[in-house]
């Protein structure tokens, strides 16, 4: 069995052996520049860890997650543009290192880059992996999509919002586990288990993050506290808020939303006070907790034995607690 | 044996039967917009009629076909965005009707399903396939590339400019034709033998094309005359005037190339001049016939009936007569 550790270690040696055409640079030094920004490589190692679940044969996987790795760094590449972000992981974001086609075309070469990885699965199941990949990678346009035409919608229902992060962050993590376990040779039952795992604690993790926004401690939560409340972020937190509210709340809640000028801190302290009377902090940890319990239930239904999904219970622990 | 026709219809009635998520429509309505838009399909019916030289059954290459046709029109999607062009066969373009991050983010899903169509290829050889299909995406990314690092530089040589034609427009013709002749289930070499084929008639096309641009039919023409000469696109014609002119004429060139103002007609008609007596259009016209030869060549040496190419040929004819 591969730890945690050994998997990342496998990947970052991948990463570091990718060779680009050197001809025209332009287009690849961005895609060299982007993934040499780190990130914590969960998605590939989930992929090579769920493999181990069911083969000693780690390596036959390596490539296939390396692409999944690629085709995430591509999404948070076009992602960027779309969102006029100026900084990915601290560092300026392609776009504005090079320019707006830059970014747009030296994503498309990585997305074409993340197939050609994905590409290299055992051919016995390239016809499943691909399919997968694809289904998941259009989900993910799917998600960005709702994403962005909810910055200009007040009335996001919970139902939206769990919808729209299901497309954008957890089909990427539940394709990762799943096509490592058709690697691996699992039963498509195993693999499906994987998949539904990925699904909720990828929606855990989210919702997490959302919390973590709001009631983070500053000096551990890697952004700003109160990002999400400052820009009117539709979360979970906010539709819920917004459902639930009085008569005053709901008018002092859209009366933030709406102001166009404001002191961070002030709004900040407003919403989260109606958050707070709404018991919205609980409501979500409820939640949270939910979404967990369920990814769980999929992980023991595995017809493994127990003791070697403890690794995936372990990495999973760490994303609860954002240290990914 | 098909017709040309006959493949044409083939596509067509592929392309009316696709049917996108009802959600987001937002991010499916620029598919069917810009595949709406019509075109030629010349590129999808190069593969069936490929596939038909070496098998009966055309079918098993249509989903591929259409994903090749999907895929070009992707490239179109975005090269429009990057370009900022207004008009894309006499309509407004996607980043216009809708805004850029539309057109990046459908552009993205609408490569995403090209790979789904590409990836309906018969299991047998779908390996072969994507490997080809992938490096012909990254080489046209390439194409792309250099063709706008080109508008920034004055000194880009003719070996440069076939380069990026080849990389931009020529690859994806011979992809085309490739994949239909592998799942035909043609013999490497005959498979390699179109690919070359479509290579140089997707050469001469270009060439042809950038001849008509200054020497072209304003009636029959679809574009206006001179465009490229306004632009000053380092095309064919121009590297060789810039290469061969005396002292005289390469600052009389340059003069109209660094002019921020001037009157279209003037200097259309001063460059052509320069054009004329270098003898410009005698060299392109070579260089056409030289590619048309050798695509000919590659043609002839399929070892097939010679009489089945033919349905090639007469399609060549009609790119080389600029009727696609």
């Amino acid at each position: 069995m591969y730890s945690f550790d050994d998997t990342l270690r496998k990947i970052e040696t991948g990463i570091t052996k990718f060779r680009f055409s050197e001809h025209p640079r332009s287009l690849y030094d961005p895609i060299e520049y982007i993934l040499g920004l780190g990130g914590k490589r969960i998605r590939p190692a989930l992929t090579l860890l769920a493999c181990n679940l069911f083969s000693d044969n780690v390596d036959q996987a390596v490539k296939p997650a390396l692409g999944l790795e690629v085709f995430h760094n591509f999404t948070l590449l076009h992602d960027d543009l779309m969102d006029q972000a100026d900084k990915r992981r601290n560092k300026p974001t392609v776009h504005k290192v090079w320019d707006a086609n830059t970014a747009i075309l030296s994503g498309d070469a990585m997305m074409i880059y993340a197939y050609q990885l994905v590409c290299e699965t055992p051919e016995k199941c390239l016809k499943q992996v691909m399919v997968l990949f694809s289904k998941t990678a259009l989900e993910i346009c799917e998600g960005q999509q709702f994403d962005m035409e909810f910055e200009s919608r007040t009335n996001v229902s919970e139902e939206e919002y769990i919808e729209m992060i299901r497309l954008k962050t957890a089909v990427l993590l539940a394709c990762c586990l799943k096509t490592g376990a058709i690697i691996g040779g699992a039963s498509e039952k195993d693999a499906d288990s994987l998949y539904e795992f990925g699904i909720h604690i990828g929606l855990a993790f989210q919702l997490q993050d959302d919390l973590l926004d709001v009631y983070g401690n500053p000096e551990t939560f890697g952004k700003n506290i109160g990002g999400d409340i400052l820009s009117n972020k539709k979360t979970f937190l906010l539709a819920n808020a917004l459902k639930m509210a009085n008569k005053d709340q709901l008018a002092a809640l859209t009366d933030w939303m709406e102001k166009p000028e404001f002191i961070a801190s002030e709004k900040i302290s407003a919403v989260t006070t109606i958050f707070n009377e709404l018991g919205i902090k609980q409501l979500t940890e409820k939640r949270i907790q939910s979404y967990y319990s369920t990814s769980m239930q999929a992980l023991n239904s595995l017809s493994i034995d127990i003791n070697k999904a403890s690794i995936l219970k372990e990495v999973t622990d760490k994303l609860m607690f954002r240290q990914v």
